[in-house]
């Protein structure tokens, strides 16, 4: 077990070594751990998925406490690295959202993502105001011990002004600001073909995180794109609420359990994602 | 909405009223809300999956506090029935187990199963102080304003002395028990076939609880043979988890994502599951 110091390190080093990160997202405990148990090099929460899970929409509705619960819980499960999801930082302003990433390193995480819109209104955040919170956080990282890796995410390309060309300029745009700033990775939200992403990954010539959604290109060709992060985002939570709706269709009407039962983990497997895995 | 009172009277009758009640079990907020909008009359969780997703292995390891906020989030987020599995009661004698029933109540469930095994060490408890605890639980409900419904299980077919036979035959005896006493509902664990589950039945003339698991007869057969309540169980939980391992299987060999993007639900969705469905 490597120091929280050394994970950050590696979790870093996974963003730059020519070969694309895949990186799944989990709502908790064993949606986390069975993603480890498959052999991903690093777990994300997905802000959506625990956020609902623990009975909050997504946002910033969750209680600061209930949330560091949660990164904790996932955190104290996992050997691999992982990076907590802190929405736009919990805070107003940079010291609200330093005191948020300070409290997830503490939690455990070793990466975060932080974005540029406000949910509630879905409206972007002037840059000045995101490269205020940037800036603070590079100051953190780069006097902390645990140097967590800075996923800069912006919404631009979904909430900007302006056509699809306009927008895709601004995401440009404050993408380039947060790489100037020491971000470790950017992440433009809403790219799915190939010439958007890969328009954006050649503006930039640095880490790029893409996230799963129907239609994005298989895991080789971003790689050839030269992305260097695909996360999941909230598809596993997604797929898992898809297959409970089905399940239970298929009980109300056919009364039979084939969803329920066909390719399910057995008790044994599951009690066993309750607790770190065995070396 | 009715009050917590009415809800658990609407989840006895669901016991009574000649008609199958198919209870699904959720561990999170989102699971139990996919299952009430699927149209289930009641919810109940599942103890292997709620301690599970909140890092603890099945069993009374989880703090008592944890056990009832993950039962509060669950039930403030319903309008029907919820039914809380807690296990052996987190208590040792009758007082204890008074004491977690008053608490889960609290916290909004109107049933409980309570089970007459140790998790730990696989053993069944003697039949008398099961009987204590059932007796303390009787007198709590009947001088309750919220008159939870028990259902009592036993787990003699799965950990009782010797051949099949003498194990389901223990079974009904101390289903028997728990049905004179005053429980509102006998659970056999480990009843998967038509004979064995017919026989329970009959000897009790009793609602009887079965679980979904692979083998057992479909909904409407179950009702044939006089069967009052279907539950999951922690099956959901175990389908949850084996859809991520494959979806995960999927992207790290083919780099591409159909599990984790068909037959999902929509960001909007998902989102809706974390709070009370609209009236």
């Amino acid at each position: 077990m490597s120091s929280q110091a050394e994970k950050a390190e590696l979790f870093r080093s996974l963003h730059r070594g020519g070969r694309i990160l895949v990186l799944p997202n989990a709502w908790d405990v064993p949606s986390a751990r069975v993603f480890e148990d498959s052999g991903f090099k690093a777990v994300a929460t997905s802000s959506a998925g625990m956020m609902v899970s623990l009975g909050y929409q997504d946002g910033e509705a969750i209680p600061r406490r209930e949330f560091m619960q949660g990164v904790k819980r996932i955190a104290g499960a996992l050997g691999v690295p992982l990076s907590a999801d802190v929405v736009a930082g919990f805070g107003g302003g940079p010291a609200g959202v330093e005191r948020t990433v300070k409290e997830v390193v503490k939690a455990g995480a070793v990466g975060i993502n932080i974005e540029d819109f406000v949910h509630l209104t879905k409206t972007l955040m002037p840059l000045e105001e995101q490269v205020r919170k940037l800036k603070s956080l590079v100051k953190l990282r780069d006097s902390s011990k645990v140097r967590f890796v800075i996923n800069a995410r912006t919404d631009a390309f979904r909430f900007g002004k302006g056509g699809e060309e306009e927008r895709l300029e601004e995401a440009i745009r404050r993408g380039k600001a947060y790489r100037d700033l020491g971000a470790d990775c950017v992440y433009p939200m809403g790219l799915v073909d190939s010439a958007s992403i890969s328009e954006f990954v050649r503006a930039l010539g640095f880490p790029v995180n893409v996230m799963v959604r129907k239609g994005l290109p298989p895991v080789r060709e971003l790689e050839g794109l030269g992305v260097a992060r695909v996360s999941f985002g909230p598809s596993a939570s997604y797929a898992a609420m898809g297959l409970l709706r089905r399940a239970s269709e298929e009980v109300m009407k056919e009364g039979t359990y084939s969803l329920l039962t066909e390719g399910a983990v057995s008790f044994d497997e599951l009690n066993s994602l309750a607790v770190p895995k065995k070396p």
